[in-house]
Parts: C-alpha cells; structure tokens; sequence
C-alpha cells in the first residue's frame, strides 16, 4: 500500500526533497546497471566489462557523498519535522547501504577478472550466477519499494532474503564438493566463494533498504525485529 | 588533537547531547567485550563461552535501536545547529557499524562453536586469532578517538586498517596450503576463512567507525578520500 507525499508551504522545500529522492534513485539505477553488467560478465565471461565495473565504482562512492552532503544541508537550512525527517534520515541510511553493494560489486568484478585470467571453468559459476540474479532482482524490488514508498512491498522483499539464505547453503554445498573432489580447483573455486559471499551481502543490504522504507512511511524501527511481527503490526495500523 | 564541546545555553540539550554520546559508548563497550570474549572461546576453545556471545548479540541489537530513536527525538525536538547536527548525525552512523561489528563477532562465536563440536585442529585458528586481537586493539583505538573527539587518532586506526587487510592475504594463503596439502580438512578449514572474512569486516567498520570521528570533529567528509590527503588536510587546518 503507499502513501503520497504531503505538500509543504514552502514550494522550494518540496523540491528540495524532490530532488533528493530522484539522486537516490539515481544513484541506485546506477549501482544495479553495474551489478546487471557484473553479471553478464560472468556469464560470457567478459573481462573489458568486468574492468569497466570495477573501475566505475567511484562515481557510486562520488554520489553518495554528495547526496549526504545535501542532506546534512537540508537538516540545518529546513529543520523538518516528523514525516520529513525520516525520508532525509532514511536516504541517509538507503545511501550507505548502496554504497556498499557498489564495494560488493567490485569485489565480483575482481572475481569474474581472476575468473578470466586464470581460466577457471564457468561450470564453478553456474549456481554463483543464479545466486546473483536473484539479489539483482531483490534489489531492484528493494528500490521499487523505496521510490513508491510501499511498505508491503518492501516487506515481501525481506522474506525474499530467507530464500537467498537458503540458495547460498546450497550453491556452498556444491563449491565444497568441486574443492574436494580435485584439490586442484581449490583456489579458483575460494573465488567462486568470496563472489558468493558478496551476494549474501547484497542481499542484506537490499533488506536494510527495505527496513528504511518502512522506517520512511510507517514511522516504526523494524530493524531485529520478525518478519511476522512486522506483517501483524502493518495488518493492524490498516485495519 | 583533542577538541573540547562547546556549551549550549539549554543545560538540558546538553544533558541529552552527554546522554546519548554516553550511550554510544557503552554500546562499543558491550561489542568490544564480545569480541574478546569470541576470542578467548577460539583460543582455548570454549563451547559455553562461543554460546554465549552468540546468545548476547541481541543486547547489542536494542541498543542500536533505542539510541537511534533518541537521535530522531533529539533532532526533532532541537533541531540542532551545525555541530551538534553534525555530532547526531555521527553517531547514529556509528551505531549502525556498532551493530555490524556484533553481527560479525556473532559469526564468529558459530564458526568456534562448530570448531568445538568438528574437533577441528587449533593449528587453523592461528593466523586467524592473530588477526582478530589486531581488529580488536583497531576497534578500541576507534572508540577511543571517537571518545576523544581526536581526529589525529582517527587516522592513525585508518592507516591501521591497510595492515590488517596484508595480514589478512598471508593468513588466507597459509589456509589455503592446508586444504591443499589435505583435503579432508576442506570443510574445517572454510570455518577459519569465514572467520578471517568477519575480522576483516571488522577492520572496515571500525575504519568507518574513525571517519565518522573526523567528520565530527572537522565537518569534513573523508570517506573514498586517499589517507595522505586527509593528512594533509589535518596538518593545513592546524597551520
């Protein structure tokens, strides 16, 4: 269910936010483009697009330092009051998150140049990549809730992160196998396992977006608290 | 260089400023002593002891919740002018790595818990342990100068950062030796490298933990800047 935005006063506030928000999304349009290319790095395998993405993750870094920079700005010029403090204070939060899946994409990035360099066969991938597709599409659902503001949606998207967990467990499972089965794949396999590792981030950091839009619209800190709990308390503010 | 606090005309404002400061501080004390803990658990092993941390995370957790709930209300209520923002805004940050860093000790107490119960050899753990009282003297120097309001300090732990990441190559090298040398040991040895990723976790977050302090302290944003730019930086503003 999402809620619109009430208007303010002053008319210069209201874009003030505006344009904060659309930086956010920005600024995750971008880092998902980058995942997006990781990932088809990986699949071909490709090592011209996989530099690219690692030696892109500085305009990622430049956004979210200028987007905290406005905010800071914004709490000091507008002192706002409830409602508008939680969307700066959550796009404050929502930025660090993407930063830090810009830093988990990079180290994928490093992976799949390793993965070319050393020519590690694709079949270690194989699960790697579904894993991948899956988060993609976790964070993308994340930033969807986000831009609309959709508390329901943003907590579908946390019991997506259940099944990445459970993903994970298997596609370890496997990689296990590859290393015991032929020592000698040991090393290139530990890499198919740290671009696993940096899934299972990007996965957390999709759920924490989806905690700060909830944290945005419904006012509440659902951070450490249960997915049910969460799901009965929305029920009940509706009813 | 230490800075002091101005005083605020409203003894009450900072009554709460000293208040929540305070309780930043014993958060970091509460994560700081799980960490020694998890760390005596994997030195002697200690199954209770690793039980323990992990059944403790949650302390940690509530705090991070309550102390960022009085930040929102501090901001609200005093719509606080540039430094004081500034230091609200730092803290609420820093909590966020705080419970990070539990998050990640709390990984740790599972890996000692399935050492002890796999009986595997202590000989794994001996870079591992190393590195980890290396994070662990980082993320006190972290709090410290977070503490201190000591932006000086604050850089020192950053530089510290880049040698826990070398040390970090030559324990994962030695690791990966013994699965080679036999790979029966694979799946122990997974355990160490997971607990070599959560320690250099660490390190990241008690080097955001140090940038937090110097945007504090100088309102400056360092983070993605080179280290000897920020010294230069330091050493400018005190000519």
């Amino acid at each position: 269910m999402a809620i619109s935005r009430t208007h303010h006063i002053s008319q210069q506030f209201d874009k003030e936010l505006e344009d904060i928000r659309s930086r956010v999304l920005a600024m995750g349009g971008l880092v998902e483009e980058h995942l997006a290319q990781v990932l088809e790095a990986m699949t071909r395998p490709n090592l011209e697009l996989a530099e690219y993405v690692a030696a892109s993750d500085f305009k990622v870094n430049n956004m979210e330092v200028e987007i905290d920079a406005e905010c800071t700005a914004i709490l000091l010029r507008r002192q706002p009051a409830a409602s508008d403090l939680r969307l700066v204070l959550a796009i404050s939060k929502v930025i660090t998150d993407l930063e830090r899946v810009g830093d988990e994409t990079k180290k994928v990035a490093r992976v799949v140049m390793n993965m070319v360099s050393t020519g590690s066969p694709r079949s270690y991938y194989t699960g790697v990549l579904s894993m991948g597709h899956h988060v993609r599409r976790m964070l993308r659902a994340a930033l969807d809730a986000f831009a609309r503001m959709d508390s329901r949606a943003a907590l579908a998207v946390a019991h997506e992160d259940q099944e990445v967990d459970k993903e994970m467990e298997a596609v370890m499972r496997q990689l296990i196998t590859y290393m015991m089965e032929d020592p000698r794949s040991i090393r290139g396999v530990l890499d198919a396992v740290l671009a696993v590792r940096a899934f299972e981030r990007i996965g957390d950091h999709a759920d924490n977006i989806c905690e700060n839009a909830i944290f945005m619209v419904e006012g509440k800190d659902v951070r450490h608290v249960a997915l049910e709990e969460i799901e009965q308390e929305l029920n009940r503010s509706r009813e």
